[in-house]
């Protein structure tokens, strides 16, 4: 029988199809009300998987828009009950149910300040979406699994839409022409890179007794680093760390030794030099790498070579790059003879004040 | 013998005396300065133990001065190279040695557009120092240890007065007569703390065979919680992984069960609460708590209870509450009969772009 999680993994490419459909224009809407905005910068909320989505944001905004991101530090608004002057912001809230109270807690915040509020969840009628101005709309149907997977690569998807749109002012008509056909190409390659679920469910045994493991990405992909990682604990138990290559070699890196597994996220893209340079130094060390890449060079040290079956631009690589770390995850779950639709003691809405 | 390690550990209340004596004054001026140009956000660079004080700065920043704080991204300055705007921002480096050539980057970049930039590191003639307007000198001395702890607390230290002394404009007399107090008690309550060294010598043989922990703090302690971890992985090779309790109940929590050893950062403070809360149900579950903390209510949940001498206002306990860490992460490291000066590939200066 199949499980709701693999459902939902499954379901990727069809929700990516629908938000283009049903949720483009008014993503092209909400970029246009944004430049028209005297905004300086973006604060950004959310907790767990759609934060990890946040780091994604802030990358595309930062180099795509110029708008330099804080990711918000949540307690400063409900703990401290002093939050900073928001002004010139762009207040971005981010939640998959649209219930977290911290999250809305920023979001309200930013209003009340007369920031401009973008909120980006799953429902149209929750209190984040109606704490904010403007709500991007996922349209990832029901997510019933507790591990969040499909309202992950749409949040992704709608911020790559969205950082599209708002980089037209300063793009030439034929880059703009170039981007939205690499955004519109996303959900079949999202269905390619799902075809290594067969190699995964073979292979994931391997993992069964390995009781911690780091993941490692840089730049757009460090987001991917911490989903993977996150899916890799919900769902298997297992202490998985994430890290930029950078932040890694800055001491963490002293943990490896021989048989040590590490998962590195190497996609073509501007940080592949340094990934490439990792990857040799942990090699040296006698680490098991598992290389999630497009790159033959890369999967050939990769004791588990997760190969991508298409090469993407970098800032759209991370929708892909996710998605073998959702696979091994739950391959691993089964593996281990665990309920992947009951990790234990987790629920799908969490709330932190 | 003593190590170098130890000496360095030791001298912390002596480091923080120098710093009052000869680096305050200038440290006045610098918050001036600040506090007359145009400044709407803060953007901080840095790496490894200095990126852990950039954390608690940005507590600092937001909840006592109103700055949005954004934690730089460098691979957007050094791999991407697009840089945000930063026209209206206060661009921080902190680094140990100055040297670090993509903190360097974003502090170059910052000074490029025309932004006040500030450097906080150990040396007045590093590259650092020269890339920005404005430096503040940690007057730590050399730190010869690979793993750093005494330029670790001196940075937090060389933050809180710049805090104090930004937030003068809207604090009373009274209020600014009591923060300078509060901040000067600082280095005789670090040598109290210190004198949990013999308690945790004897110790910390119990977690001689464990292969990972979790660290949790939240607030101004999620800075403690990310630093503790990093000298434990420095030094003692064991995974131990930060969070805040907010987001470790988002789905890592998971990965506890019965034994698994949790240190808990919860000294007084607005957050208290919530870490009671959460030691609770880690109880429950048949966690090994080691806890830090003044509170006799939660001390008596810890197999390892690591108490505070001192209760002190939570914005500077950070300055406390890493101290039991630093000699925990030692004491381990002897216990497993590694060697604290040299941990195994790691380089004082690490330099990435």
């Amino acid at each position: 029988m199949e499980t709701l999680l693999q459902k939902e993994i499954n379901e990727q490419p069809a929700v990516l199809r629908r938000f283009v459909e049903e949720e483009v224009d008014n993503v092209r809407e909400i970029a246009r009300r944004i430049r028209e905005t005297d905004v300086h910068y973006a604060v950004i909320a959310a907790r767990g998987t759609s934060d990890n989505a946040a780091i994604y944001t802030r990358y595309l905004l930062e180099s795509f828009c110029d708008l330099p991101v804080s990711l918000a530090a949540p307690s400063i608004y409900t703990l401290y009950k002093s939050p900073p002057s928001l002004e010139k912001a762009l207040v971005v809230g981010i939640s998959q149910s649209g219930k977290g109270a911290d999250v809305n807690a920023v979001v309200e915040e930013g209003r009340r300040q007369g920031a401009l509020t973008l909120a980006l969840t799953n429902y149209a009628e929750s209190p984040l979406a109606e704490a904010a101005a403007h709500t991007i709309q996922l349209r990832a149907g029901e997510e019933k699994s507790v591990a969040a997977t499909k309202t992950y690569t749409s949040q992704l998807y709608a911020m790559a839409w969205l950082a599209a749109f708002l980089r037209q002012e300063k793009a030439s008509q034929q880059e703009e022409k170039e981007r939205e056909a690499a955004l519109r190409a996303l959900p079949d390659q999202v269905a390619a890179v799902l075809a290594l679920q067969e190699l995964i469910a073979a292979r994931a045994e391997r993992y069964r007794y390995a009781s911690h493991l780091v993941v490692v990405g840089r730049g757009f992909n460090y987001a991917t680093a911490f989903e993977v990682a996150l899916k890799l604990k919900e769902l298997t138990y297992m202490v998985a760390e994430p890290y930029s290559s950078a932040d890694f070699r800055h001491g963490p890196i002293a943990i490896v030794e021989g048989g040590f597994p590490v998962l590195a996220i190497a996609p073509t893209g501007a940080p592949l030099d340094d990934l490439a340079a990792l990857i040799s130094d942990l090699e040296e060390r006698g680490a098991e790498l598992l290389v999630v890449s497009d790159r033959q060079e890369l999967l050939e040290k990769a004791r588990l070579p997760l190969r991508l079956p298409v090469t993407v631009e970098e800032w759209l690589s991370p929708i892909l790059c996710v998605l073998p770390g959702q696979l091994l995850a739950y391959h691993l779950a089964l593996a281990k003879d665990l309920d992947p639709d009951n990790p234990r003691t987790l629920q799908k809405v969490t709330s932190t004040l």
